[in-house]
């Protein structure tokens, strides 16, 4: 550590602010460095730490962004699609010219990052520069010294160029979009949607499981006319159902990449055609249908696209927080609430109270909801503020979308395994509470009129008795006539 | 009409689209003018409705603004502060050498504008220039006019001028965010506060009617240990009390007022002093305690007063929220719900279900508290969105927060009025859930030990019986100490 | 009014405070109505303006829910909605048996609501039960006395009964979702997506004009590489199309009608059939492809589809934001700003500041925005908060949609009209600016190397000139060779 | 590794799947435990990681809320809270009969918690039971385990037991809520209010330093009346300035704690005095004016404190995204803009635009504040929801504003450091402005009369001259007399 200290001194004049912001970072990193290498940019010289491939950009970044602490990493999505552009980046670079052996050593590097093992050399926090630019750096850094490595160069060297090699023909304000986009479109196909398929298929099999269930219907949260419990869920599935179909629906903005457009969405300093093959390149690497963006100036200075897809979340997210909300109250009791359903219990309630099943999976899932709607204003608020050729939002917008997406993949995942896959009816007090309630009276009118039906129903709430005590004490009609009239199982469709 | 159509033909070459709007507008003024006066700004000529007070420039926007229709009108309480701004500046213009027989005529014009007698005068919309000066001229054309008519001259001669006498040392940057703190703190003292007074009254009063019902307490929406319905409805009480104090918190800085200000914040065009002497003016005419604004360019480039305003209504919101969700929940049923609580009746709920009593007055109460944590959104939006020397949201930001106002304290009124009035506890139910309640089990600890106990709640449970029943029947004890020992009534509170 | 006062004291011991009510809203009906009838519900009669078609639930409902005053009565595309599925309901309840003079009677009535005449009869607020029960009744109750006046009956009579005939097969429970869809579905048709269209063309042929000028880049707010004007625009032009785009996408769900779920989702009181039997006829009376909803459980217990919508129109806002903020900041000047864009001059901006053209369309539309977003935060927090088998923040949710719908068309259809059309580029401002940047240096590393070009930009902005003169005076170029390879027209797409 | 998936298998069943997810989180761990231990609680025995201190319901946690992963762990702040929070209960339970020995033990502890020692034992994610049990009992469990070892004993054997001596008088329902508020005033008294000074102080210093310098004003982005440029920052500080008293006066309410009122306010199972007894001891180790709550019913069952004082942080953002864009815009250029400022340059612009500084800290900045509106959303959706006795967004609730909190305060440190201290005025750019605008003519009137002074300005507008050259040409006046009356310097104020 000593040797940093010194070196940094040297080299940069570090304060002992500085000093303990390094210390700090230093702790961070969970790395004790014992030894540094210098690292140069058109800034000077800098030293970074022996053990790590990043640069003289990432370097800086790190002393010039200290905020949110090491949660507020830049997301592994994020990481890894710069994994999968880099390569696709050096592949069609070789079309046009880029030394095949460097190529390859880079493909080879940002393969690694694509597939997570070198996390650790990207350090950098979101609230940095609204491009993204130092993150690209940071990629093009830790590949170009990966690459160097495996050529048998050594770190620092630039035997392999940053800028000239990794990042060629490419912007920061190409490359972070174009990241985003891959990041995003990745984690809805690999994470969210496969979670939501299974909650889905979870609520339609609870659906089937209780079709012949008939309960009462709550409206204005008051006791209605009967339905069955698999009609209840059957609303939940569909809710569910749309909420993929929705998700889906924003992918074909999602799957415009920006890539080609440069610094500002003319493509300058690339090759007519570089867009289209590069996208082609990047479908291929993850087999999803990437093309190039239609218009490239909209694509740098707008996120639309994550504004619609987060759109799409936040209704997810409002379907989510009904459902869940409808699940606990259902379950709730055991004694004193309305007790229809039997949460499974996943852990200790309390010591004292048996039965007390807490729904923590319901909590867990709608405290999911009201962030994911948060994360929505956040990224409509950085969308709608960009500036000329380019939205200054994007590592905001991108790490608020890719944490609503993994937060609602995951709670649903978790509350469908250990809650809806156990759900169990509980049929004795459905059956109880359908059958004590005023509103069957309805199947009364063809019978003895409404007058008298009204009366009978007046009488069983005015006394607390059932509607068939009432109806007998007041000798309008048999008990076996109104066994046969009231049907609850006749009252849960239309009639012929 | 046909005479209004062929002048503006001839003055503005008015395209058929054109006519069509004038028509409209026509129609929402509720007015068929059969006849016009020119009016005339440095625009030129322009034709107005003869029996309107309005001159050219509001005649301009409301061509230019075809936004909304009628019902997005600036709010009624923003054209009485400008009938209250321009009576005081009239006043202190005195001081400053304007004419006492046309300062008189503008401060009696104003006086009708803040008694709301010409708000037929004001037929712009929000959705206009953003610094809110069409409306400002609005108010200079009509007290001009009025004034002048006052002073027995013609409307649309300038005798008295809407902007060398009405908006003398004005401007519509100060005068405009003046207004919106005039409106904002006179609702806040004359509607919401004094609503959310009898609200809170009103649920004070329930706290104390009710101190004495023993109820099960519910955690997790799961049934917990017990607590009297007046400590839970002091909760509530609680919550309006901090909602009270927290809206009054932030009226420090929306007594503070922008004029004296003008274009930019420097005062230009102003005589040292103006602004303090505008301030006590308003103060003096208002009953408020308004002051001139520490900085003038706060507070004409941010209007962080209104966002923190609107934040304070976030949190009665929330506040409201909760206890109308819990009122509806508690008294639901007749039958299948909690039915703690019996909630008034104010309208037919079913011809066929008698007992059914929807929680109206709660959904009307939650829905104005949805509209206004989403206003505090727009609000946030616009808050944050000032350029330079000018916030140039002034209009949405002042109806978005006196909508938030205005609803929220009628909400509470009529809430207040037709619900938490005439709420009654259920005492037999209330009382029937608490004793058929596992966790009274607790009690039984210090005398049978907890296996013993924990074994009577699992047999409760499992049998569907009575903690009573249960203790009974394991034999651990009789019937004299159950009934001694488990006493709801001593678990409300810490022991001595 | 006496008499008013009079009976109404008589028929329900109004006290003072109602009286002051009735008062008010007499006044706001802007009728004063100096003769009543009776009405009657099952809660007994109650007195109604004589001169009102509206009953006794109406009435009822005016006096519960006196919040926010005259301009938060529910919406008129509600009322025409209404209008249109009455008419249906009595058409295809005629299959079922509903007498045809009966069911005729209604169609007619229901016409007149359709086409606006009745509005002034339909005096309820939005913020009334959730379920919008009331303002189904008084579709109910104002087409029942009108149809009855039809066939020469009185009103007040019921000869044609609100519920029974006009509300026949039907619940609030479904009827108001449906015609929340409706209105929405309308005025999507109707309104917004036209005048997005005519906005869209309009950029686009500004686009098109404008492709040719060539100007700075900025991203960062900073000078960055060149593009075309148009291009610029093309990047507008692409963002309001994929909005209308994005409208378009959530038809589907709002294609699904609620009804034929009557109470709680499972049609009880309908016979099997009329629920597709009635979208069908509501599809052939609006010309839009309505359907009967595939899950009536989930029309009724959630609004997703409306979340849905509000979330493109959210999308939409970001999207209009950005550009009017651009078109503002490239407008702005005339000397002191960027000056690259001279917009139209719609109304006096100063009457001493020559050339001072306030960006008003852009404020306008901008604080549109901002209040679009947050209805969509209203829209998200009732939708999210429904209970079991209905959602009942329905007349909010519905409100706070329309109230997007019409503002951002309005306002779209303003700035176009206003706005767009009549932007011109200052082409020798643009070109003075171009001309003077200092990133067009990057055409000469070619010819002198980076070294010389990056000494050559650092000379020019040291000393404060132009690229070309500190180029010439470093001599490493002849001014023939400067103009050569300096041409930001090269600078605007890819190369060969 | 073997080992642990072994014993998991043997004690708990763990299906492919489970295994998977151990398997993770061990990764997350950073610790690859090879052996384990058994913990227990009322569901069984559990296998932990032997080198661990958390026990059997901790273990249960992780396995049932696999949401978010390592990133979404509960805030550091939450968990020195606990520390804190258990150190002073135990403390206070020794007044009321707990162990001394004991009782010192859990202190020290207790104390290493605060100090953040023992934050890998702290794994749980804030998606877990809304009440936050799972933390509460984390806490426990390290705490018991750690005492024990100090004590000479063995984790796992409860010689200090989890629930009977740590958690002694508490409930998680208000040790939660407790350790929320210590949390959240710790980090707003230590890290962002004396951040949010030190930004106030360097804007405070960049307002005096430029006190002298007179610069155009700009309203609707359009020229305006001329101010200095240290009156524009004196904006800038009233709004800091206001925003410190905003977040101050929100303390009040996060001072309450909730602790004594146990599982549902009454504070069943504490003596009395116990709430007054630990808000003073956890003041005193706090060394902030801790108070027991007013109302522990409200303590528990709603957030509105939370939401308040993300009120007043929603209205910081909007504060300082205004500065922020103000700044980057006023430094805009360095030719193509603004360019009345000069940021630092902290990181390479580019490589070839010498001269290119992006704001890259006001870009963080304003990502932070877009972040911080979106937090506010999901704490408001959080608070609203609560139900009965308690509100079950608890973690969600303090993870959104702790997050709020340190990104606000690290973002404003950033830019003071990074940005505002190193502002610069470019005193020539704003000279050249200044006086090219037209708005000076305004000086002329009372020596040429308004009409004179009009045609002059519109001279220069129209030829593209200065007012100087206008009014000369015009031969309205001398240059002498010109130079004596456009003297910008009078117009920045009221005169005398």
């Amino acid at each position: 550590m000593a040797m940093y200290i010194v070196s940094r001194r040297l080299s940069s004049g570090s304060t002992t602010s500085q000093l303990a912001t390094s210390l700090r970072f230093a702790t961070c990193w969970r790395s004790y460095s014992t030894s540094f290498r210098e690292e140069r940019d058109t800034f000077g010289p800098i030293n970074v730490p022996s053990d790590k491939l990043w640069g003289a950009q990432t370097q800086r970044s790190l002393q010039n962004f200290d905020i949110g602490g090491e949660r507020e990493r830049m997301p592994e999505p994020i990481i890894r699609a710069f994994g999968v552009l880099k390569k696709c980046a050096a592949k069609v670079n070789m079309d046009y010219g880029l030394d095949p052996t460097i190529a390859k050593a880079i493909m080879q590097a940002a393969d690694e990052v694509a597939e997570g093992k070198l996390n650790d050399h990207f350090p950098l926090v979101v609230w940095q520069t609204g491009s993204g630019t130092q993150s690209n750096m940071n990629a093009n850094e830790v590949i170009a010294n990966r690459a160097a490595e495996i050529l048998g160069h050594k770190r620092g060297e630039k035997y392999v160029h940053p800028n000239d090699h990794v990042n060629r023909s490419q912007s920061s304000n190409d490359t972070f979009p174009t990241v985003m986009h891959i990041a995003a479109a990745t984690e809805i196909n690999s994470r969210l949607i496969p979670k939501l398929k299974v909650f889905h298929s979870a609520l339609h099999s609870k659906s089937v499981e209780f079709k012949d269930i008939v309960k009462i219907g709550r409206t204005h949260t008051q006791d209605a006319t009967p339905l069955t419990l698999g009609q209840e869920f059957s609303g939940y599935t569909t809710q569910v159902k749309y909420g993929i179909d929705r998700v889906l629906c924003t992918l074909p903005h999602m799957y415009q990449l920006a890539q080609g457009g440069t610094a500002v969405g003319t493509g300058l300093n690339t090759k007519k055609g570089f867009d289209v093959k590069i996208a082609a390149a990047v479908a291929e690497e993850t087999n999803l249908p990437f093309v190039t963006a239609e218009n490239k100036f909209e694509a740098l200075a707008a996120h639309d696209a994550f504004v619609e897809t987060s759109g799409a979340l936040n209704t997810v997210a409002t379907s989510l927080m009904k459902i869940a909300n409808d699940i606990r109250l259902l379950g709730s009791g055991p004694r004193c609430g309305l007790g229809e359903l039997i949460l499974p219990e996943n852990e200790p309630g309390s010591s004292i109270m048996p039965g007390k099943v807490n729904p923590t999976q319901c909590e867990a899932l709608t405290m999911v909801c009201a962030q994911v709607m948060g994360n929505h204003v956040a990224i409509t608020v950085g969308g709608s503020n960009g500036h000329f050729e380019l939205n200054v939002f994007k590592p905001m917008i991108a790490t608020a979308l890719l944490h609503s997406l993994r937060l609602l993949g995951d709670a649903s995942a978790s509350f469908e395994k250990n809650c809806v896959k156990g759900i169990q009816a509980n049929r004795e007090r459905i059956s109880k509470l359908l059958h004590e309630s005023l509103m069957l009276v309805t199947s009364l009118n063809p019978k003895i009129g409404y007058d008298n039906a009204a009366a009978v129903a007046k009488k069983a709430h005015k006394e607390g008795c059932t509607l068939k005590e009432a109806a007998l004490k007041s000798g309008v009609l048999t008990c076996e006539e109104f066994d046969n009239l009231v049907v609850p199982e006749k009252m849960i469709g239309p009639s012929d």
